[in-house]
């Protein structure tokens, strides 16, 4: 039996999580619209044996265009070109279902898999905010269930499409002039409520068969779609009681789809502060929190809210907010940020201050050996498979995780000190991909590779 | 004034143009799958200085799928593999109007340019096919004139978006916490028959401002809308006086939209069979020829026909075909086709053999010296701005062509020696892009840049 270790991923947010990253002194915000300092990140991520990179997505400006830094690259060219400068990273992009088609969106991956030799995995999103849906022809976005229902089928579509091609099914025979066995290239004649897909995929099989699925709502629409397909689940935790709950709730509900719970490694997100002494990282995320702007802040927490809270006296509690139900957008966001500031009975002011870390992430600040301490806790009591990093600033807030927290993990025998697979897949120790037309010897040959 | 010189792009495709390439001794077919090969033909195309690379692209398996060896990679993300390892060479992707929303591609080709520090391009098309059309929840193709008008209504959307951000939107004032001057980042606001799209695009400014614009339809519909928006047309045309005959139709027609005819570079194909002597190089070509299938190449050509010619005997002319009016398809190659089975009264087999090399595109068979006359013959006779070097085989194609016919056009005046700028739009000699919310200094400072 092997031993069980960490995943780390590293999610990637132009010069840091923290909403006032890109206005401190170990920041050079322009390096956001430089796609060199996004190569850099992927080689720190590879230099520190993370399994992989993952970049978060929207398809419209946010309301706050003067203080965004961070919508600049499209995230598949992004990986692709971060691709071509590592050897070992996984490469996540997020992508919509609400608002690709499945052909076109498959075939992105695809190409990526391909390009990057099986490094690919796609974080699905259905896109909660009325900005993007106005982008797309709709004058507010479409009701939560009726997203999740589309994606559901374009999930099936695009499984079908990567299933397209057997992995024996290119035989390169120039003497009798045979390039691809066409009996092994499949169409998926799909016909359903909001997709007719004929196929077959126009990119013959990947690396991994297919990329990565990964999916990061924990709304109860989220679950169910995450126990039925995804194979890492991005989440924000604030406690470790939490963190139990969420993970022994997900991974119960695997079995229904005949699933294992090592089928699905949960990622909660930390922001890590890091410093020689816990006072010290305490006085640099406070250095962070100073330079959070009050003004932005109300706005970011007025959209996430779908509230008006710019006029909102900072001193005072939230006001009252309408319960879950009522709302369509992101609704495990919307939770977590009426958790936050009901659970611990927060002025507007010091929910902003915790909000600006991480979005409701959970940040924690200390020495290495803390932050070691902490991603163990978690992973040993039934809270992780592993985390979510999400720098406060980049590249340093990568570089001092990697240089002294992975040490420590890899030191205790928790992480990886070389990559054991050439595919995400393999580094997530998941089971190869076994395409639906292919016999028992077509799935072992594909194991093999 | 400065002189006028040659244009030249790469047209890539697997490992060659000549459908029967791989099956020849002087290919590895298994490469037309290895991004490394796409990545080594960048490499090879900026060794000889030529403006850009260009791949086509469809959006279904071909109805040959055992001899297709074209399908492999989605061309922006191939493109992005190829801007990581060069750093002049033009970068020019296919992609459709027809099956994406404008903003999607606008930001993908928008995050392309950046990435590659402005040497974006797109080739629009707007996919003739019915089995592009089965993958998109269609039972055939649109018509031609919806497709043209859609596509004319989408790059009205995809310009107004890359227009979003000025080009000194970007403030990075870290003290005041201004990233982005807002009054410089502007909605769309497009409300149209296909489209509504608010905007503003999600990518700031690129280098280029936008991608170049290209075009390959010679359609009437093709025709009105390239000298509209395209700054590089891709032609077939078999003869001088049809290559003149076209040079001069189209730019005829930029006066009426306020362009002038350098505002546009025609780029006809040419498939090069290039030897020490004449003699040797129709041997190669006769080579490759004698390598082509009959039974695949009568089923490309009933594909481009729209005719089952498969148990036509190969000896007799062609059918009957219909008259052109009567197809929504590709009308420019079914044009060409059937041009050159008529004007040349060819039988089958032997417009088989013509098509082969190039598929309608006009191929030529000779020596350094005599490519390169041919080449400076139809630069100066008003015939092209350059060409659309299509090489039979890859990469070695590629390879004698940059080192035997660009050193001689060189050598003549005709070819730059090193390139002139750093964006494509600087190398194909146009003027900066204007941005259309920026006042007469705003669009000085784009200039300098």
């Amino acid at each position: 039996m092997t031993t069980r270790t960490l995943h780390l991923n590293a999610f990637l947010m132009g010069v840091g999580h923290h909403e006032a990253a890109w206005r401190h002194p170990r920041v050079d915000p322009s390096r956001a619209l430089d796609v060199a300092h996004y190569v850099e990140l992927g080689q720190i991520a590879e230099r520190g044996r993370l399994d992989s990179v993952f970049f978060a997505d929207g398809l419209a400006v946010g309301p706050n265009v003067q203080r965004n830094t961070q919508a600049v690259f499209e995230p598949i060219t992004l990986l692709t070109a971060i691709a071509g400068a590592t050897l070992h990273i996984g490469l996540i992009a997020t992508a919509s279902t609400s608002y690709n088609e499945p052909y076109t969106l498959a075939r992105a991956f695809a190409s990526l898999d391909r390009i990057s030799g099986g490094r690919a995995g796609w974080n699905i999103v259905t896109s909660g905010t009325d900005a993007e849906a106005a982008n797309f022809g709709l004058d507010k976005v479409r009701a939560h269930a009726d997203r999740y229902g589309r994606a559901t089928e374009f999930l099936d579509v695009a499984l079908a499409l990567w299933d397209s091609w057997e992995a024996d099914a290119i035989r390169l025979d120039a003497a009798d002039g045979v390039f691809a066995d066409a009996t092994k290239v499949h169409r998926a004649d799909h016909a359903g409520e909001h997709f007719r897909v004929a196929g077959p995929l126009n990119v013959p099989g990947s690396p991994q068969g297919r990329p990565l699925l990964v999916q990061a709502g924990s709304s109860e629409s989220g679950k169910v779609f995450a126990a039925r397909y995804a194979e890492a689940v991005f989440t924000a935790q604030r406690t470790l009681a939490e963190g139990q709950a969420f993970y022994g709730d997900l991974k119960g509900r695997l079995a229904a789809y005949g699933r294992r719970p090592q089928d699905l490694a949960v990622l909660p997100g930390i922001v890590p502060f890091i410093a020689p002494t816990t006072q010290e990282a305490r006085a640099l995320e406070q250095e962070f929190t100073d330079l959070i702007s009050p003004d932005y802040a109300l706005r970011q927490l007025s959209g996430m809210l779908g509230l008006d809270l710019t006029d909102h006296p900072l001193d005072s509690p939230l006001p009252p907010i309408p319960p879950i139900d009522s709302i369509e957008g992101n609704k495990s966001r919307y939770q977590l940020v009426r958790d936050l500031a009901e659970g611990e009975n927060l002025t507007v002011r010091e929910l902003i201050a915790r909000l600006g870390g991480g979005r409701g992430h959970r940040t924690f600040a200390g020495t290495p050996t803390e932050v070691a301490d902490e991603i163990q806790t978690w992973f040993e009591q039934g809270a992780a498979d592993g985390f979510n990093v999400m720098p406060p600033y980049l590249p340093g807030g990568l570089d001092v995780f990697v240089d002294t927290v992975v040490p420590i993990l890899q030191d205790r025998g928790l992480f990886r000190r070389e990559y054991e697979g050439t595919t995400l897949r393999a580094n997530l120790g998941l089971e190869p991909h076994v395409n639906r037309h292919s016999s028992g010897l077509v799935t072992a040959a594909l194991s093999a590779g």
